[in-house]
């Protein structure tokens, strides 16, 4: 019998009538079938890679470049979003320079800098295939150090990464830039009309390259890298928004069975998201109108995982309790 | 001024773009708006109220009418969903007897047994007016002794009480009890079928009777009492499903302007529900395909609450982080 039936097989043995948890249970059902066993709790964790993208000099982000490298010291200050997030959540934050353009070195920073920020991919390919490689490896490393993790939170930093993930988005999926192209940070209409053009000439300038290889960026070949270990290992992997979802979906490219480790979080407000989720087949979780980042979609939706194996560990059964079953 | 216009502006000075955090954010400005100030952290509760319903008598539940004290005594003992999810989401839980058939002693459980459940609302009216004066009462009692919490989820546990509810949604709402009443905990068409026969009986049985008296039920006109009572006291008000949704729209007849204290906490799977969060203007913030009650929802969604003020206590401004602000 497969973890999958015992966790179902446990639900609905407890007081309630079947079924009546709704979601939370195919949850728990799904993260047992991902594990491979019924977890008694849920141990987790937020990666949050960051990197910065030369596609930020075409004016595609709201904010400057600069901003990468300050958030990444915020991370490790715990003044971000995604720090009071996880904490609240009770998962441990990673924190990852992917490749930021100015360096940040602190003990709470894990650095696998794969460079000094991409080059700009609308002039040729942002990165070289053994960039990909080195990312992957970096994220494999990673999540082999997270032994026992049951979840891994996935989350994101970069000025102008959207910009990356709509142009991967619209390689992957073939559909047209403008289908894609969001607000990001906070883009007026100029702007968004700038990164739809800059995606095109992305499109344009790098025909027939490997997209991740020539329209990703370090973090998001991390992130994807830390996807693949997880399908390796039987973790599950909790996306967040746009970026960490194109990530999944680069991922999914290079083994369709990534997939089946993947839940996620939320729904976020870029246009891309939607195509992604649907292209990956997953529904989210919560839908809130996120634009953040930084995992911070991923942090919100860990107390449903919670909440879901508590339910499998805790409840009362209707033998328990003397609780009389209608059987339905 | 307002504590919402607070909220608003300390939210816009986190490291994070502009309204970023969506539905979050709106989330904690109600908080604020609500309570008049802008809380440091959230103290919580979910009072649950059960009661048994004499309409069960018509065979609208898939489940006994033993179940209701059954119920009350696993809340007691700990082992029920509501006692899981309200320890995870740290909510302090009050169990209210408004009503069963058969008491349950226990000094985890509040007694205001308003009767040993209701009259069958076919036959006639299945409160009286001082009944539910009573629960009212008992309510502000109650809300008065929680007294510094911020926030209170409503549940409840009642064998039938969905009859109930649905008699109350059609009645309130003028709609027809076909396109209101669903399954509750499990019923097949047929049974169904007899739940819309049911309501529509005790309709014509109780017509130009006040709704909630002739209609509802002691734990619903104990929770409509909450509700109210919370409205004086500017607390914050989090429903649950189906049931919660029709006690805050008997409370909102009442005095409309408690639906400025209510915050919708989901989306349950019973038809009537969506009827209901229209009527208030309220919309969940979780669709999970919920249908168990108890309060479960409510406390599914207590984290994000507690997010939404926690971002606003602990997470630094782009002064404190010397991070550049692009004022968007």
């Amino acid at each position: 019998m497969s973890a999958y039936d015992d966790a179902r097989r446990a639900y609905d043995a407890k007081t309630k009538p079947r079924g009546s948890l709704g979601r939370l249970e195919d949850l728990g059902c799904r993260l047992a079938a991902i594990r491979g066993f019924v977890p008694d709790r849920l141990e987790t964790a937020i990666v949050v890679a960051a990197g910065d993208h030369g596609v930020a000099d075409e004016g595609v982000s709201a904010y400057p470049q600069e901003v990468t490298a300050q958030m990444v010291a915020n991370f490790a200050a715990g003044g971000a979003a995604i720090n009071v997030l996880a904490r609240r959540a009770g998962a441990r934050l990673v924190v990852v320079d992917a490749g930021t353009a100015v360096p940040f070195e602190h003990e709470l920073v894990r650095s696998i800098r794969i460079g000094a920020g991409t080059a700009n991919m609308t002039l040729g390919p942002a990165m070289r295939a053994e960039d990909v490689e080195r990312a992957f490896a970096a994220a494999d490393s990673l999540v082999g150090e997270l032994e026992g993790v049951d979840v891994i939170g996935l989350g994101e930093m970069g000025i102008a990464n959207t910009t990356s993930a709509s142009a991967l988005t619209a390689a992957f999926l073939e559909v047209d830039p403008a289908l894609v192209c969001g607000r990001g940070t906070g883009l007026d209409d100029e702007g968004v009309g700038r990164k739809v053009d800059a995606v095109r000439r992305a499109l344009a300038a790098n025909e027939g390259a490997d997209p991740l290889t020539a329209l990703g960026g370090f973090e998001i070949a991390f992130l994807a890298g830390v996807v693949l270990a997880c399908e390796r290992r039987r973790v599950a992997v909790l996306l967040d928004g746009f970026i960490t979802g194109v990530a999944a979906l680069a991922a999914a490219r290079v083994s369709p069975g990534a997939v089946d480790v993947m839940i996620a979080a939320h729904r976020s407000s870029e246009p891309g998201h939607a195509l992604v989720l649907d292209a990956l087949g997953l529904e989210p979780l919560l839908d809130l109108g996120l634009r953040l980042g930084e995992g911070s979609g991923a942090a919100l939706a860990l107390p449903l995982l919670d909440a879901s194996i508590a339910i499998l560990a805790e409840m009362a059964t209707f033998g328990d309790a003397g609780v009389t079953d209608a059987g339905r």
